[in-house]
């Protein structure tokens, strides 16, 4: 059985591993043989990551395909992406330049291990899947071409002709043509997708542009008025349409009306009527139409990297308690607020996803599947190898609860409708905070429980301890702010380091260490590592001095800036404020996937920007006494705007200088004057660089990222109204092992947390019993993606028989089928 | 029965107009006094157009609230709020200047006015609602300061010293109180609803601003670097806290870095993260939280300008036969695509609409109604009297289509739940296209219908002719691109508008005119009144050259710009172009209540800014000798940026210049030059009169106009999914008067289209039977707003019988009252 379209129809396998699974419908406990489970296993884990590589079911293409996705696999492979784009940083025109032999003998090595990767690949799906997927020819094609063309080039440098490696081009299609790279993939469809609507848009917008420019030809052409610069004004079309494009990004305002406003103040209307129609109307076209696009294409983007890490509320340190023991569900959905209608926008790629993850739950149920009264199930000992197989990491308690959700009934088996959710199961994040005593209290418990010392740790959990350090951060900050050469001062920051550190041990002395230092304590972890941190610069740094009497302005910039970093905790200590730094510390690795969008599109015109203007602008230092530093070393800049600006830094000599330019061309601002400086040294026609980068970041990228910023808020402040409770909330509470807001007293929840501490240590033993020292609580806020939700209210609506439409179909669902279809039998057990 | 709260509660006069009511319970048909239709009149009109003034119900109190909301009232209103805020174009500093004693006298008038409006609202309404009403109060305090104010400006005048006229700020706020102005007090509304979460995201801004600024300090203050102009770079705290958030709008980008950058090519990765952070991050976050109350709160904006005239789509006139009697009807409902969770989040203030409704829909049907077997109706001519009352306007046919619809079953009489529906039936917007015959057909029809004009007819109407002139227009363009002295290009465009007016003129012939001068054939009025003007204008400018061999350049111009507006024509023959600009015709109404909101914050602004800047920067034109042309005439300018940059002319000197500086200030680029400038001859202090302006405008209101773009075209994509039909639709269906896509066969059309006429022109006599030759068409494409359809949808949910909670309660609606009440039945029949 194969999870592959073609072998479903070719239709050969599939019935003879229905045979192989229907042999042991017994009802005595037998184990499927461990290559079945490996199978089964393959199934489920390709089910939670929704990873869709259709895999191969032989013995040895399983084997391979766990190799395939073992961590250590994907990190080289990003390893090996990542020393091939910086490969750039030491070719000419080079930041630190290497010898042409050094960069091609890496770049082979690079192509070699991408070739491998595809060769790992190919062994663990079927040659016409593999020569199916466009991804693997692309990455040939590249690796073939960029051979090519080192080939081609080292040649032409033997003969000392000049040649030009235009394959570095190429080279962010490995980023993105990795199965890794899937967000990143997305995003660029989504770009395509919005391309034909923002094309129409932009043409109606150069129309415009077009209209305008002819009727200011007409207005001030013939007036014989001039620019600051002396410049002739408004006289040639082209000069004009392009002075007018960069009005609408508002670049030149209101510098470029100022001539025609100064003979006649009514001329400024026309500027006025321009830019109320294109900067403000037709941009904020744009961004509908990107957004737009976004809801029913990008929505992927959030749902894959929504697995992250969360940090969670309801137990801020000061109100803790630390005498539960507390396995943290982080995750709830919370529907009422939300936009159902949402839906049926984008229902088709929900539902894509949803019907590719209940196939491959199915396969993995009939492979494990054994007869029990009049229905199918899977035995309690074959379900847990199998998660143990799927999610090894886990803990036993969070197996055990995964168990008694799976099999409400505790009838020793899970039936097929549990057994499906398993992948959404295992996808919930846990946080298992077991409770340990503090070490000092196991070491020395009289003076621990010592009444000094529990007056202390009273003190520190209490809100006054939080406010009193509040304020000596924002004393803190005006010291900052102070002069900082006044010996005063800088006796202050040692006063304030120290107190700093005292509350850091204060407080490990009265939390447990583990449980303060939990992954999810974000706060924790910061406030504590750039402690550390300046201590140790400080330290060092008195060193260095009392060595050499010489301050080290680099780690006194470094200690600065830490000092300044703790500042930011006073913001964490405000309600209003936490929730939005909350928000964008949650979309943070979805911003990372921006970043590798931005990189491969920088990346692309930082090549093509240095092959055509390379050398063309040099930069002389400040104190240089060249002549040429006035212009740039380049007599075509003399008295222009860019170099008057001395903008000579703003240059394509090397990849970092680029990606500065292309920032700063991002950033819009003053683009005109870069744009116009590259013009001058070059030709006219390179305009066409900048107006193309205009194009493709600000107007496509910037705006898929404003409306990404948009949705998370949207979807917090929709989230933040209220929540229904879910299936497994449910059970916790059922199983009456949910906390109460209230505080159960203290003797009796010590007592719990110590038998379940047994119980946990227990291992493999632990057993139902036990369960009644178990906490669980479910995070109540929890950052919730769109999709995720989507596809959990369309998967609650296929019915556990419903196997939906065959593979194919799945696959080949149009954008125009909006409502599902009637589902198809053919798999049912 | 009054609609106010206070009465309702006192409940004295309640009983008493049951009791009047009931009195005419009677079976035969009794017409209601001509005051009780007034009345109910009055109540249908209140809820027809959610005016919501609650009126008493004394005959003489109606007749005022007739007289008040006379279009005639409110044009006097505008009017005189228009001519008060315009004051400022002729008082010092003026663009025209009067005496003090002619502008306080016109101001002392318009005061009058206001007051004269006051007092007839106070009529109109009991005094304790009048002086609850913040609105009313506002208006009398502006009215009370400005009289002071002109009273002591003009004491003080008389003994030369020198004053403020500070009430000139408060003169928008006539603009905003009165009624009539709802659309502007709720955008204002809005704003104030969002400014806490602005302020807290603002606040975090500032934060981080202050962050970087003492790093930024700390990094480059000891580094002795300069800027390009040579002034020290990042010495002063204020001076960095400044430019960096300058930095935040892009505006000193990247001229800020570049002493940094030159430095030292990492210090950019200062920069760069700042921009990323604030620049990109937190101004999206800044439109999110915009946004989001913007569809909480600023809905009811596109609520109340959405029966707004609409042009269709369905007959082009490419392909119009005109041969049908048509009412169109330009609304219809599409809902199915839409967000319904819409509802919850905003339900409270469209369910407060929606209970308003029904409560003055109840009232007025409890006045009219009279027993009909069980249940209580109102008569057929009660009815119709009504109708006619309410809107007075409408074609007999379309009240006979209402009637249809609310007595289905042809009774005689409309029951409870179909009267209720009436104002929403009356708000449905009706366009009436009788099908005239041509008049040349009717002055000679062999001439007429001879082959030959026959022929020219069918060309005209196919589409090839379209393209013809589409390419004409494309050649047109060329030639406007090209030199217009040359003598061969100038004649070209006599014959350009020689084509264009044989094509209007050929349109004419072959389409009946009335039909193609229909108010809703915008392409057509559009293209007409260009080419008459550009063709009055060619004669005006031949005929003052030949006598006086000059050429008037103004004339010139405008012709020059009509040539240009023709060409936009071609725009809409390409049917993607359409939409775009379509939905861009279609928003136009509601920018114009962004006009009034930008309108009244510019005139504070402006007001404020001549008081504090006025005469302080001198514009010297071009050609002047003058030596303060190069510093703006202070001395303060010398060698700065401002007039270097010939900023000279963005001054406060009077109230155009300042709102052309405001503009620019909104455009933001360059702004920091302009707020420099300003400071420096003024006081480093009135920066912060920039730094307002831009919170204001560009954060608040700039955001506020992004929304209202990417929701208005969210709207019109959702809209173009699916449609469902409305009951109107179904009624038209039913009744078999709907029209196919397919063409009934000509001669059939024509028949019934002639019987229709006659039943037309007989008016009153109007019956039932005459309505088989009448068909109905809903338009297709509707640009329906967000709030009308939940409103609608909600109603939909209020059961007829169901008068919803008190009125009472219905003002008192918490925003936490998220779900309906139990409906109390007190007023119930």
């Amino acid at each position: 059985m194969s999870g592959t379209v073609e072998e479903l129809e070719a239709g050969n396998e599939a019935p003879l591993s229905e045979e192989g699974s229907s042999v042991r419908i017994s009802p005595e406990l037998e184990l499927p043989t461990e290559e079945d489970l490996l199978l089964a296993a393959a199934y489920v884990y390709d089910a939670q990551y929704n990873r869709n590589i259709p895999f191969e079911t032989s013995p040895q293409a399983i084997r391979f395909y766990y190799l395939y996705n073992h961590w250590s696999m994907q990190i080289a492979t990003y390893f090996f992406i990542f020393l091939d784009l910086s490969l750039a940083l030491f070719e000419e025109p080079a930041v630190y330049p290497l010898p042409f032999l050094a960069t091609s003998l890496v770049e082979v090595l690079c192509l070699c291990t991408f070739f491998g990767r595809l060769v790992q690949f190919a062994k663990v799906t079927s040659r016409t899947v593999f020569w199916k997927d466009t991804k693997n020819i692309c990455i040939l094609l590249t690796i073939l071409l960029t051979l090519l063309d080192i080939i081609i080039y080292g040649t032409l440098r033997v003969f000392n002709i000049h040649s030009v490696r235009w394959s570095r081009c190429l080279r962010p299609l490995f980023l993105i043509n990795f199965p890794e790279s899937r967000q990143i993939r997305r995003a660029f469809r989504s770009i395509r997708n919005t391309l034909p609507e923002v094309l129409y848009v932009f043409l109606l917008l150069i129309f415009n542009v077009l209209m305008f420019s002819l009727m200011a030809l007409k207005l001030f052409g013939d007036r014989n008025l001039k620019t600051v610069e002396g410049a002739s004004y408004f006289t040639n079309i082209l000069d004009i349409m392009f002075d007018l494009y960069v009005l609408v990004t508002t670049a030149n305002s209101p510098y470029v009306m100022m001539p025609a406003y100064n003979l006649d103040w009514r001329y400024s209307l026309f500027f006025i009527t321009y830019i109320v129609i294109n900067t403000y109307i037709f941009m904020s076209v744009f961004l509908a139409v990107v957004y737009n696009n976004y809801r029913k294409h990008l929505k992927g983007f959030l749902l894959e990297t929504s697995w992250i890490f969360f940090h969670f509320h309801f137990f801020s340190f000061a109100e803790m308690r630390p005498k539960l023991s507390v396995i943290c569900y982080s995750q709830s959905f919370k529907v009422s607020a939300f936009p159902r209608a949402y839906m049926y926008l984008m229902q088709n790629e929900i539902r894509k996803l949803a019907y590719m993850k209940r196939h491959k739950m199915i396969k993995a149920f009939n492979i494990l599947k054994t007869q029990e009264g009049p229905e199918f199930v899977v035995k309690e000992a074959h379900w847990k190898h199998l998660v143990k197989m799927v999610a090894p990491d886990i803990s036993n308690s969070h197996r055990e609860l995964l168990l008694r959700i799976s099999d409400e009934e505790q009838k020793g088996y899970v039936d097929k409708k549990c057994f499906l959710r398993l992948a959404d199961l295992l996808n919930i994040q846990v946080i298992t905070m077991k409770f340990k005593r503090h070490p000092l209290e196991i070491w020395m418990p009289h003076v621990y429980k010592s009444s000094g010392s529990l007056f202390i740790q009273k003190i520190v959990q209490h809100r006054v301890f939080v406010w009193i350090y509040d304020v000596i951060i924002l004393i803190n900050a005006v010291f900052i702010a102070l002069d900082e050469k006044n010996p005063f001062i800088s006796y202050a920051e040692w006063v304030f380091l120290t107190l700093y550190i005292i509350e850091i041990l204060l407080k490990l002395y009265t939390y447990e260490p583990k449980t303060f230092f939990a992954r999810n304590q974000f706060w924790n972890w910061f406030d504590t590592l750039i402690i550390i941190a300046a201590l140790m610069a400080t330290i060092a740094n008195t060193a260095i001095k009392s060595a050499i009497e010489y301050n080290s302005q680099q780690i006194l910039d470094i200690i600065f800036i830490l000092r300044l970093l703790r500042l930011i905790r006073i913001v964490d200590s405000i309600q209003r404020f936490r929730v939005i730094l909350t928000t964008l510390i949650n979309i943070i690795p979805t911003m990372l996937t921006f970043g590798g969008l931005v990189l491969v599109v920088y990346y692309m015109f930082a090549i093509i920007g240095m092959e055509l203007f390379k050398d063309k602008v040099q930069f002389f230092s400040e104190s240089s006494t060249d002549t040429h530093a006035l212009d740039c070393g380049n007599p075509a800049l003399k008295d222009s705007t860019f170099a008057r600006s001395r903008y000579c830094k703003n240059n394509f000599n090397d990849l970092a200088s680029s990606f500065i330019v292309l920032m700063e061309l991002t950033v819009v601002n003053q683009w005109h004057v870069i744009a116009g400086g590259f013009a001058l040294v070059t030709h006219e026609a390179t305009k066409l660089f900048f107006i193309a980068f205009h194009i493709v970041v600000v107007i496509l990228i910037v705006n898929i990222f404003v409306a990404f910023i948009l949705e998370a808020f949207f979807v917090e402040y929709s989230l933040e109204k209220s929540e229904i409770e879910t299936t497994i909330e449910k059970k916790i509470q059922e199983l009456g092992m949910g906390i109460q807001e209230e505080d159960v007293p203290d003797g009796q929840l010590i007592d719990n947390m110590e038998t379940n501490e047994n119980d946990l240590s227990g291992g493999e033993e632990m057993q139902k019993q036990s369960s009644k020292g178990l906490f669980f609580r479910i995070a109540s806020k929890r950052y919730r993606t769109v999709d995720a939700l989507l596809q959990r209210m369309f998967e609650s609506e296929i019915s556990p028989e419903d196997e939906g439409p065959s593979l194919d179909e799945i696959l080949n669902l149009s954008p125009s089928d909006m409502y599902p279809k009637n589902p198809t039998f053919e798999n049912s057990a």
